[in-house]
């Protein structure tokens, strides 16, 4: 259950609005690297954790975090809509950079919601929940989480750079920490299950030698005839998992050519595949 | 540029044509961890890696052999969906077990594409683009990947547990074994760009002085009131970056109670709100 | 089954072309709260009315306008469209302000339509046919009726606002009209119904002695710890629908810790949740 | 900001696991009607309220408890899904009822979230954001929560006269009754804002006489010719909204033969056309 | 302008409640081969004509007859769902084939609409309106609807293959027919234009001089080194169009090793790309 | 299974980088009429062909060019990226022409993949695999191919009158030429399966005489009351199938008014339903 105070957990300060801008910041809402996103997915992650306690608690903890997120950057979005023009006349009116504005922004920011934020991303597609990524493996989930929050942090960065604003970038420093601390976090949930070589390959409860394992840990190349596969860590010494050595070779094709045969009567098919 | 042999890189045998097994397989064609996914992601990371080119060329490598995995688990649903129902009569004149097929399967395998396979999961939703993670960051990148053949393989490993044909079971165990290498490989590219305390937090090229860094390595704590923050790795030592150290404390609304004032008088809302 | 004329319902003018103005326009026809969901809703609702038949044809009545409201729209985009420029060239060559023109609309509408309307919002999303609400309840479908016409009035008020076009001031001065009726019209079909006492808790045919009568008018506060619920009218005097009294108090968990305990062996999770 | 102190908000039970009430039950989590929406949309209209505060506070409380209600949700699938099969030949041998189950179930809360609930509907279609109604109007949002918990309670009370089990059918007793207090809580909130005669039509804040109010309170027929409109308390009388009296006429179109003329040569249009 | 008379197109008859093939026929409405999508896509192609009006005509003219087919299809779903259980007591209670009813049917059908037909496919996804192909182009837009129409007709014979019931039989084999007229009407369109000499290569404004003409006839070949590209019509004689004779090669790569640099400084990449 | 050199079939020059061509040039990527679409399409069909496997390897043969077509686009789309400012302050400094950029381009452009390629049109909207017609009809499957191609050259069309670029003026001058050819090889598979005659009415191994052939050639008038069908080649003459002769008529209703009848007692409608 959820409680709510109604404060930002951290200052929400717009010197100057900036529709541009509240588009911009709409990928950190609405956006598959966003906030919903971590949120839903820590959230699920947790409801469905079985195992050790600690670990859906920890998950619903931050998914707690994340909601206050969303709450920020919509607030931020909100504020930066005020200057937005809310008729051509009034873009025409000002400054050549400005009227690029009505233009430039996400039309639904005024059309849809009336200069508030939307579960939406920078160029107005709505957040899709397929992208919370919870499998009911918690290893998975973490590198998942790692993920979330390594491109998570980039946008943040991004969008850093991409404002003037002191506010804004007082705002975006504090997500962009949050953001370190994330990573480092999920990266300590897989310290904890059992670092690299405990953890790989996921899920760790099928047993290997079931496995085609004249193809665990070797990197296969698919260049044109003749061309060795590219060289790198990936392609010698032990695997980062300990359990096996990486080798490189070429792949030739070592099944058939597919053959359906003909279609079934009643399949609708054309005659002639009959 | 691409070539084709026509061959499939592994057999593909069924035994015995298992229709409700073809609407499994779906899931590792169309899912959000199946093979579209992941060739599109490797595909779409090659085309946009700046830099040093032997990423490029690795990611390349490797998305054009998960087409080639796309190809196989194609051929897989079409021979398994030979056995399917195409009228309700065929259904029960069946056992009661087999007669179940019909509404077992995801209709479109018979209505949309004549018992063949289609880019869509086992419930029949279609894949949808949004879930090619392919950031500009080569190192978010890897992290995507390492995710992505992490529920890749515990899908694998899942439809290996529910099919009982042998052929099947051949093709899954070489299918694991690919995985098993690429969860490695995308390990081994992370560890060639510096490892853990190279590599993170990502993106390693904004200076941290930059960040709030009183919240950079700190665990919060979002449960009721005077409810300590749950101890774990994340809360104490170095952290996983090697760039500071854990610690943990209840969080505490440090912002505003959000005031967007009066909407304005052309904006579509409502008198009240003026 | 259906007939056309070809004809408008209402008069489409258009004085100067303003592509800018076809994006905002398009909304009106793909966005949620556009005459393409309207339309299809009726529709739906209509076919799977059951009872007095009076609904079903009032409904399918009205559908059949807003049918005629797409037509007119989609003229409306395409007039506005003509004057869109088709390559680079020409907007550079004209002034800063329209030249804003091409970044400033949905591409689509010259690349994928070639200068005509599309079923998409005004940041160019696809509509999606599970905006359709028919739900199979009369009384539930009229208040999803008088939501969809209260939100699409907002739009084309917002869209008379953003245009100067007495040609188009013309055309939404019609369509706000018919979208007051239209809230009206449903308002009536609750009335029909029953009214507020009559219809209220939707739906109706379900034993209230079943629910848990405790929870069926108390405002509940999640608030922290020590603060009191918002006062207001839903928090004290007689329920709307007459069937209780509102009342008002903070909530306290009354369910368990939730614990799934640990995972199945063969079901792809981790060792450790075993 | 947020908390949470991961209890329920009310006892989740289930007496015997049910896979496909579990499947149902996810309509609950993952569809329109369902509670990620309600929580989500009560969110975002809390973020954009401008005016009285008091809606603010109001919505963002119940967005609160909503969020709870996932997790109960959530929570009810998982011990639902215990006793799914996870392979065929677990299906086979059981009895020829419970043999429906792999077929019946949305494969992926096995497949993708190993026996976890999922942001999906009942047929395992995720849920979309763009349902999230947040329109800056502030009435309009309203009438969007009226519908949203008509449409709720509908779909709670089909799942209650689903299911035999106790322990659901007691967690859908107390949600069917959240969804009764919901309903007259939005309701309430319109009678606030000023009840029919001050809300609509919404938004209030346009100038009717820029209406063509001719077709303000017009019940129009869209009949074949000769063809009256349908009677009802939309045909006469005064309107719900008190501005206007009802009236009803069969419409002729008004407007032209739209003609947009010959295609501009550059257009990708064919040569025909131009 | 649009009118109704409530009356269906061609008798709708069932002559036994079958809730699966309820199912199987909300393929032909919300499927991307059903009526929705040739209602929408004629329709909007007539809104975009430009030339000739009476293409726009004739267009309008059909989408206004597959309108009268989305109706007829919804109400064989809403009939055809008459039987199907509304608890799982009802359907453990009956034969062992029809329990499979409730697991097999989409379960919104049930929970959403209440036995009502949903502009969904035969799994329950939503239509996704980006499938309405309404170009700009006249011609291409007609070899849209020779393939809407080919994959429309494909599915109603399977939907007939698939059924017993004599008037389900009967109303496909009306839709059977429209499906034959409508290929046939949209290839005389296509002669009208100018047949395959004159309205080929699509679009035919464009001079071919302006294309690269030594490969506007060539059959490319990309199979592996020294494979020769597998002869057909396509690969000898003259070309469709009349424009070229057709020839065969193997394609070698013409262009470069993409290289697009180091990455920018302030792109969020990492330090290493830089 | 495939293979790759690394290298672009043909030359990608950008002379100056466009980052408002950038957007327009994601359309052939991730559109409806792109390359994704293409290639994925031809794939799926090439894995779902039964009879004949030269249709099977032909579609193979030629999805395997279209990936190096998708190849293609992205290094235009990465290298006319280049230019575009990833700050404010960057635009603001430039002249106002190219002020519009930032606001212009799809956002995510940057955000998202940091200057790269994404999977998404025009406008960010993501692409979705259910554009890949594949319907085990190998003729429905040519007409399919002929319309992606005849929309592919309009959007390539378009592409190439909107820009000035040299460079890309001739990769587009290739990718028309491809378009050419890929038009004519369907075409001429088609005639391969028996040219207009043999191959329609698809499918053709649906036996007519159990279509309602009252119907199969007659062009239905939709009017009006007393409005003659549209005269047109479909109106009269030998139909294009050569089974039948065209005739037209106006439509007048051949079914009932649909009735569903009461509502079920526990179907969750409103009392009055029932």
């Amino acid at each position: 259950m959820f409680y709510t105070d109604g404060k930002l957990q951290y200052p929400v300060r717009v010197e100057k609005a900036d529709p541009l801008f509240a588009r911009a910041l709409q990928q950190a809402i609405g956006g598959i690297e966003g906030e919903i996103r971590v949120a839903m997915q820590y959230f699920f992650q947790a409801c469905g954790a079985r195992g050790n306690s600690k670990f859906r608690d920890m998950l619903m903890n931050t998914a707690t975090e994340e909601l206050g997120h969303i709450e920020m950057l919509a607030t931020a979005v909100a504020l930066n809509l005020e200057g937005a023009p809310l008729s051509e006349k009034e873009a025409v009116a000002a400054d050549p950079v400005s009227s690029m504005v009505l233009g430039g922004i996400n039309m639904k920011n005024i059309l849809s919601s009336g200069l508030s934020a939307m579960p939406v991303d920078s160029d107005g597609v709505p957040f899709d929940m397929s992208h919370v990524y919870a499998s009911g493996n918690i290893a998975a989930d973490m590198t998942a989480n790692v993920a979330a929050e390594a491109t998570g942090r980039t946008l943040a960065v991004r969008l850093y750079n991409m404002t003037n604003d002191a506010g804004m970038k007082d705002m975006l420093s504090f997500l962009i920490a949050r953001d370190t601390m994330h990573q480092n976090q999920w990266l300590a949930a897989l310290e904890e299950l059992g670092g690299p070589q405990g953890v790989f390959p996921i899920p760790n409860s099928f047993p290997q030698d079931l496995e085609n394992q004249e193809f665990s840990y070797a990197f296969l190349g698919f260049q044109e005839a003749g061309v060795e596969p590219l060289a790198g860590r990936w392609s010698e010494g032990e695997s980062i998992d300990g359990k096996g050595r990486f080798a490189a070779m070429p792949m030739k094709p070592l099944g058939q050519k597919p053959d359906l045969g003909p279609a079934r009567p009643d399949s609708g098919a054309q005659t002639e595949q009959m």
